[in-house]
């Protein structure tokens, strides 16, 4: 009777590396086929799908806990843009046979330090062997008023435009990887070379200010392909421009050192990606309150520039407008 | 100004092939970072994901407009065991650089014919490049009454257990798609052929007998990883024993076919996953309301088997208990 009361080696690795995660009542323990979840009276759910290939999102050999933390941030990222507070998340994994039994360990303690810090838990999953390389795609929800999730299609000639913290630290971040070399020809302190590769390693992404964002912003969205690509993508969803003063784009010490020794290194921060900050358009009136708001989360935010009539979003710098190579990051 | 109003190619993608699955209104035309969904009154949200992957759960050369379909036919089967109505879908596409545009093509059309089939738009997504094979992961949302989720960890003892369609067809049709000449061996009809390598290629998932679970099982799953395994998770869960007669269980002519040629293939069809079928447990005295509902809604349901006291799915045929080699697909 084989059949009769013993788990599978799928069943096993669920309850073994991410049982721990399931807390919330909806996850029926990831022991049914399906999870539930009721959004909080009032709201809409919101989301988002974001996922994570080795070899395309991050190293191969990069630390095994921040794999599932990168995935989840991404879509955390997301919704925090939308103006939304995380619920939970669903997870499909596809694992090569080379994965251990460690490796997983440490990928589940490290996704479920991140959830139980963001307020999302893990809600159900899928998890299948693989021929190709590891990857995670996750599906995460988040609740918002009725009626008022934070849209890209929304900005208004005259808005003006803030983004949070700091552009180009996880684009120079993966050059870095790349090339240890570059930290010597930038001149960079071992300081500022692990920040960047910190920051390419593990996204913050700015739940903190979701609230600010759903209380002022008019449009709003999470940089993930780079600034100049994303903030094209809002202009054109909104029908209007763009127009970014580059002198006050908030750059880190680490990445203002390397346009300093590589001016080139300007376009990537620019349009680099991986940033997973916001960068929201909101009526002028509505700057002090959002200010407020983010200082009081904790969150440095920074007006760039401001939303005009026309189209595209120009990058202003000495009166001319910057011209990219490449925009935005993209597959294809 | 190259960032000006210029698409990039992943957005030109999404556009052309996907944009006209997502008629959704919450889809916000894929042009957003994310989704709305707002369940209807008094309903709770029931999520569930599920995907493919090329070589593992679908050969390479499948025709294309098959393997989106398969992927939310997956989800859609765990939907109906649930009890739940589809509300729409998030799909998470990772696609290797041989991907063209017939192949895409033809994917979007299958998958938009069956989102529309099943009432199940798409709402969102995410498309990667990958150095591996093609997959396609996908999170499924459908409604239930609130509190009202058909669960696996309910059954009692006494209840019937009944099974949706045929059981083992698309097991024996994978081994008909490795080894043609099985169909000589089996001594299959072209028309059985056909059929087993049909339900292989594309399950039936049986959403129609979504309201008559709802309305009268106390526990039900779908039968992805074979019914004998299938029916050990629903027993553990529910801290019960199944008995089966195994001369009950559904079988399609050729299964029956292939059974009189080689009866190993009888472990086989029991065991052997794929065919997306609902398993539900019922009192005796909803028997007749069920079978009822199940008749309008034009699906076939089979009385196998009660469920006991004890622990365990056994398989009784001729009074004496199967004992399976490998009573449940598993991919580790």
């Amino acid at each position: 009777m084989a059949a009769r009361n013993e788990q599978s080696a799928e069943e096993r690795l669920i309850a073994r590396y991410f049982r721990p995660l399931a807390g919330h009542p909806g996850a029926l323990g990831l022991a049914d086929d399906a999870a539930i979840l009721t959004p909080p009276p009032g709201c809409d759910l919101v989301l988002t799908t974001d996922g994570v290939i080795a070899g395309v999102h991050f190293f191969p050999d990069d630390p095994s806990d921040t794999i599932g933390r990168k995935a989840l941030r991404m879509n955390l990222s997301d919704l925090a843009a939308k103006g939304a507070t995380p619920l939970g998340f669903l997870m499909s994994l596809a694992l090569p046979a080379s994965i251990d039994d460690g490796w997983l360990a440490a990928f589940a303690t490290g996704l479920g330090a991140d959830a139980e810090r963001y307020g999302c838990p893990l809600l159900g999953g899928d998890t299948d062997r693989t021929p190709g390389p590891l990857s995670v795609s996750i599906a995460a929800f988040g609740a918002v008023p009725h009626g008022k999730i934070v849209r890209r299609a929304t900005a208004k000639v005259g808005d003006r435009i803030v983004v949070s913290g700091t552009i180009g630290d996880a684009a120079l971040g993966v050059k870095l990887r790349r090339d240890e070399g570059l930290a010597r020809r930038w001149r960079l302190s071992d300081t500022m070379a692990a920040h960047l590769r910190e920051r390419y390693l593990l996204p913050q992404p700015r739940n903190a200010l979701a609230d600010a964002v759903l209380q002022n912003a008019s449009a709003a969205i999470d940089v993930s392909d780079g600034l100049a690509g994303d903030l094209a993508k809002l202009t054109r969803a909104s029908a209007v421009a763009a127009e970014i003063d580059v002198a006050r784009v908030p750059l880190s010490d680490a990445v203002r050192a390397a346009i300093a020794a590589d001016p080139a290194m300007l376009e990537t921060a620019l349009s680099g990606g991986d940033d997973y900050e916001i960068v929201a358009t909101l009526p002028a009136e509505k700057l002090g309150a959002f200010n407020a708001a983010a200082q009081a989360a904790g969150v440095a935010v920074t007006e760039i520039g401001r939303v005009a009539a026309g189209e595209g979003a120009r990058f202003v710098r000495d009166g001319k407008a910057l011209t990219f190579a490449q925009p935005s990051y993209s597959h294809f």
